[in-house]
């Protein structure tokens, strides 16, 4: 019998170990070249850390399918189903590209002036070179997943999936906006923002390895199914850590979403519940809000029961992902993806 | 013997034709769906109109490829070299959502207000909206392609040329940026801009066809050799018209380019026969300059031979351009890209 912090620890090493050998192939399929000022903003995000959770579920899941020991086979040679060779180190960089170019794009948006610690790349650099920075994210993602070398049809496959998740992360996106204009929004229209803005990349993450590899479709239905309720259960979880951890660990005033009157999981579902959502908080100003005031807003929500609500709602979309992992063969790399659902529900922040 | 403008009114009438029926598919494949104002606005700069130059070279390629009669033949159901049909008409949407896509994004980079008569997208809606409308045509344009039905394998070599030429055409911008802040920029430092910024799209409108059809790599290459010929031409012909087109017919402040200090051919030419640049025109605003001023400046330029060398260059490149066309079939569809290649420098704005 494990404890809690045991098993985290674990899955912390799991992710480490893959997160090194992700971080070490970022520069051999993103050098950079002339204009070198364009490939150092490209760079500039992914060099400033990321715990490279896509990609280690994209690893991971590649190494359940092939059934190989964790970590002891090439990700650059790595066995399909078929009997070929595939680049699957270079699947999971393109996913983790993508998710670097809807970052520098997002923040932009959002004018958020940091990121990862590090100036935002419109911040650090300017508002056009950030556009044209993850502009050249975006095709390279689909350069870099071309270079996998995977059978044509696999391939087609592949890149189909990149495509429509690209085109859902961008229509997700777009409803978030709409969403801060508008009131009334239900938990059910929010899960669904959720899945198309974070869900899908985990989705895609974890059914492109199977893709690739040549899984039958009954795989690769379910470990898209994987993803996409890890990743929301992922994003309710971001959204109760919001609340809940301290501004210090946290690297941002604790509540902001509250106060800036942003939509979540847990308010969605407190004003269904009568709650007044608006007034929660008195001021809109960050930088005014007080820890006490965050933590009279955090008791109302909780006495209309909507932390537990999110609580119990991630915690079901993870054991429902867990159970359709049943498609893959059981081993070491199969529990690690149970453990890291788990992970994202359990973290602290 | 034609005169030149019954030549060039042939080649409208063949544009227009064209035009018509890939106005007619843009909806079919670009629908408006929800969220309805990410699509309104992804919709916005295409249905405002534009020549579409791109998806005409496109389908006329296709056309001479598959030696048949010009407009004869359904470009939804169109024969390959193999046997099978492939939709050429996708891949001709996708080449022209590109385009659509990189005009809203430098849009926002220049704070253009006006394209095409209309308001830019970011002054039309907002800049969240604009940067959001051009990740999505970016992603649907990949996903139109693979709605083009053609063999896996000649689906990845075109999906590859689509991903690459995205990248180049990023590329091309940054060096454009770059240039704007340097001096000493060579003409051949300028036309390897435009080969990326402009040309290379034109090359992908001319080989996808012969990729998707399945023609040979030397046809493949011909063909893509004849678009980045006629893509620069098309460009240096741009920088010409600015300076000599009256400015109501140009739409804009004849000599805009100059007053702005932007590098053309013609200006880093000059720069290189001895001539200051800078202070061709006294004033850095386009609203304050005089036709007069105009008009001194292009006798400096013409007396250095600058504008001679721009519309040499141009022809030089066109008549390349259509040598290449031999690895072509003899038929009206060929004579047609021939014509347009004289078009585009011989057109009057």
């Amino acid at each position: 019998m494990t404890t809690p912090e045991a098993r985290e620890e674990a899955v912390l090493e799991a992710v480490r170990e893959r997160r090194e050998r992700v971080n070490g192939a970022i520069p051999e399929e993103l050098p950079i070249k002339r204009p070198e000022r364009l490939y150092e903003a490209s760079r500039y995000l992914l060099d400033a850390g990321g715990k490279r959770l896509r990609p280690t579920v994209l690893l991971a899941t590649a190494e359940a399918l092939a059934d190989v020991d964790p970590l002891g086979t090439d990700y650059r040679q790595f066995p399909t189903l078929e009997g070929d060779e595939i680049d699957v180190m270079n699947a999971a960089i393109s996913v983790e590209v993508i998710q670097s170019f809807t970052l520098i794009h997002d923040d932009i948006m959002d004018d958020d002036d940091l990121r990862r610690g590090v100036p935002a790349v419109h911040k650090e650099y300017d508002l056009e070179t950030a556009i044209l920075a993850g502009d050249t994210l975006y095709s390279k993602a689909f350069e870099i997943m071309l270079e996998s070398g995977a059978d044509a049809d696999r391939m087609v496959d592949a890149l189909d999936v990149l495509a429509t998740t690209c085109t859902k992360i961008c229509e997700g996106q777009s409803l978030d906006v709409t969403f801060e204009e508008r009131d009334g929004v239900t938990p059910e229209e929010y899960l669904e923002m959720v899945e198309q803005k974070t869900a899908v990349l985990y989705a895609a993450s974890a059914c492109l390895p199977a893709i690739l590899m040549g899984a039958n479709d009954e795989t690769v239905e379910a470990l898209y199914g994987y993803g996409l309720d890890i990743g929301r259960a992922f994003q309710i979880q971001d959204d109760v850590l919001d609340l809940t951890v301290p501004s210090e660990k946290l690297g941002k005033q604790r509540g902001s979403d509250l106060v800036e009157n942003k939509q979540t999981l847990i308010t969605v579902h407190a004003r269904e519940q009568g709650l007044d959502i608006v007034d929660l908080v008195d001021t809109n100003d960050v930088d005014a809000v007080t820890e006490a005031e965050i933590d009279d807003a955090l008791a109302e929500l909780e006495a209309v029961g909507s932390i537990d609500y999110a609580n119990d709602k991630a915690r079901e979309l993870v054991e429902q992902g867990k159970d359709r992992l049943e498609v893959l063969p059981d081993n070491e790399a199969r529990e690690l993806l149970c453990q890291l659902a788990d992970y994202l529900i359990e973290r602290g922040y």
